[in-house]
């Protein structure tokens, strides 16, 4: 029983692959190398995938050249609460990273794809949404020659996508996950050290301290 | 009123980007360095990017850490026809290419996104089909900013779905394509001259004979 899991290196999706694994899925961890301006994001992943027991793949994408976003482009990240679609969304992120995740699946002959998009606190981002998430797995099961030989149905799993931060903190809590291996930072210093005002910052704050937890 | 075509520097590509030209279209022309053996490609769709007006523009993907095809492994390109879906079939790779040009599409406010598919000739590839671009049509508006905001509805254009060869080449002739810019073969020789017996190369010439229209 196989799985890709998309793994950024953040809490979420380390939350979601240890879910996979504790779910019995021989994992295929896939990370992408897509100009993000934090490469410390696939030191974490790596180390992540290696403490859960996951195959680490890295897949590097040019999303400069597309650009438009905070997080690749030379935008400023905002450091306070903003409201509608925030600055930090890529263009069909999610969507061009699932279709590489797909292309792994049919390769490897998984049933799987992991991925810890969440739709309360990244309400912002249209590609969280769970109607998006089913358009995407109708899709995939046309796009493919699993789905044409009527073999494996791709599902696309998003186990997250209904649990608030603090649920997902304490999930991860009772999952043994190493909190300290996780990242979430969208504006870190050369170091690895979290700014503490970005968006990404203050939620995961906020959820630790709805949770009762505390962060290492 | 701006389109993303996908162009690989193919007959059916090319003939595509026409089309959109001749419907007024301002076209962003997207190609892609995906490790393909051949390079030729790359030059070809250059050349037919600037001759019919188009801004090219190169992503590079790294398809061959997914491999399994054909078209980016070590493995031999068949010379004579096959059932089923080809060896020459790269995972995922409309679905990968298509969320590219979605990205593009929405950073440059595009409404129409432009791809070559047919459903006749290569009906052995699940992503030719109909069914499987309006799926990703409806997952794409569900993907995107302008799909929550209700501004801009993206469609994903297919003018030769339904045609045989012998008709897109009757068609790239009326539009004045210039075929000897156009290349198909998937295992040319190292200067660009064609195999003539890849899957691909016998339904060029084929096409070519029922359209009664010389090759050059």
């Amino acid at each position: 029983m196989r799985a890709v899991c998309l793994l950024s290196g953040g809490l979420d999706s380390a939350t979601t692959l240890a879910l996979a694994r504790e779910q019995g899925y021989e994992c295929y961890a896939l990370s992408f190398d897509y100009g993000q301006r934090h490469k410390i994001e696939l030191e974490k992943a790596k180390a992540i995938a290696d403490a859960l027991g996951a195959i680490h793949v890295v897949t590097r994408i040019d999303l400069r050249q597309i650009g438009h976003s905070a997080l690749t482009a030379d935008i400023q990240v905002p450091k306070a609460a903003t409201e509608g679609i925030p600055i930090t969304y890529v263009p069909a992120r999610n969507t061009i990273f699932l279709s590489f995740a797909l292309a792994c699946a049919e390769v490897l002959e998984a049933s799987d794809i992991f991925i810890g998009v969440n739709a309360l606190d990244y309400s912002g981002y249209p590609d969280c949404r769970p109607e998006y998430i089913a358009a995407f797995e109708k899709m995939a099961n046309l796009a493919t020659k699993a789905g044409v030989e009527g073999k494996t149905r791709i599902r696309i799993r998003t186990p997250l996508i209904e649990l608030s931060k603090a649920r997902i903190i304490k999930l991860a809590q009772d999952l043994g996950l190493d909190f300290s291996m996780t990242h979430s930072c969208y504006d870190p210093a050369p170091d690895g050290t979290p700014c503490g005002q970005c968006d990404s910052c203050r939620l995961r704050r906020k959820g630790f301290q709805e949770a009762g937890i505390e962060d290492r």
